[in-house]
């Protein structure tokens, strides 16, 4: 298991891992097979979105707000529920295909660290399985 | 391909599984891999959130009730279309890295089984593969 | 790693490819194993739900909307933000369970491919793995 760490700047904020991911799949030298990314936050997920038009992420964070506003009334007192269910919205584990030893991804696919209640230093957990 | 039951007592609900999967995975004997869950059903789900404060859960359950509220005008006329959005949007699959025998989790996670239209007797498979 | 092909003809649309999936895995003659399927664009996404009746889709379809409506006020020119949302709430890989030579599905679940910036020619790659 190789563990990456990512560092988010802003409470909110989606940064793209795609070439730590990429780097990691390739020094194992594995050329196929699968590898499975879990983060164990409970205000963070993981997702795939484009990475072309930065207004793309943009827009991905402002409709997630709108769908569970910061402050909507919640029970939970550390004011934070807006991001635990971001998180469950997103999920914490991705799956990726490597074919000739990278992710397989589309031309417009990037790897999003997803943080909602950020700044924070969090960890991401890589597991890789040769075909 | 192990099989677990889970019993549901609430028409939504969420259920801490945590111990019941970290003993399965320990009773196969695996020290290194991934172990891979599927929910077999379409008004339930599974996610990964936090363990400690029950308050978030219930804000889970809250914020999914208002992104897909039970009377919101649908087709579908069993009137559960909202807890079969709700299990799209948290997803029936669930992949977990397994180090030293055991699922890898954040110190706050648990893994929760998610019903929407219970009460209801439940089965959760998984499937464990070792590297 | 296999790659499969989906056709959509409305903008929004879940097509069910549970047969195709179904003979791709068999072809392969693996008999316990899972199946890993990546779709590689970015207003597309990969779901299981009801099969039955065919309101349920529909019911799915217009919870999305809800959720994150066409005009909503986006930043990226292209006029499909709501599309990525979309993508990223239900997302881009599944992971199944093979066992007897077949995908592992509750009896009212069907997978099904998501398009929400159609109609479009579209991919779906899997990777199989044996246990």
């Amino acid at each position: 298991m190789i563990t990456l760490e990512v560092t988010t700047r802003q409470r909110a904020e989606l940064i793209d891992i795609t070439d730590q991911v990429r780097q990691t799949i390739r020094k194992t030298g594995i050329d196929q097979g699968i590898a499975c990314l879990h983060v164990p936050h409970t205000t963070s997920a993981i997702t795939i979105n484009e990475n072309a038009d930065p207004d793309v992420v943009q827009d991905l964070l402002l409709g997630l707000e709108r769908l569970a506003p910061r402050d909507a009334g919640y029970r939970h007192a550390e004011g934070n529920s807006d991001a635990h269910i971001k998180s469950s919205l997103l999920g914490v584990d991705q799956t990726l295909l490597i074919e000739d030893g990278a992710p397989v991804l589309g031309i417009w696919q990037s790897i999003y660290f997803c943080e909602f209640d950020g700044p924070r230093r969090r960890k991401l957990h890589i597991r890789i399985l040769e075909t």
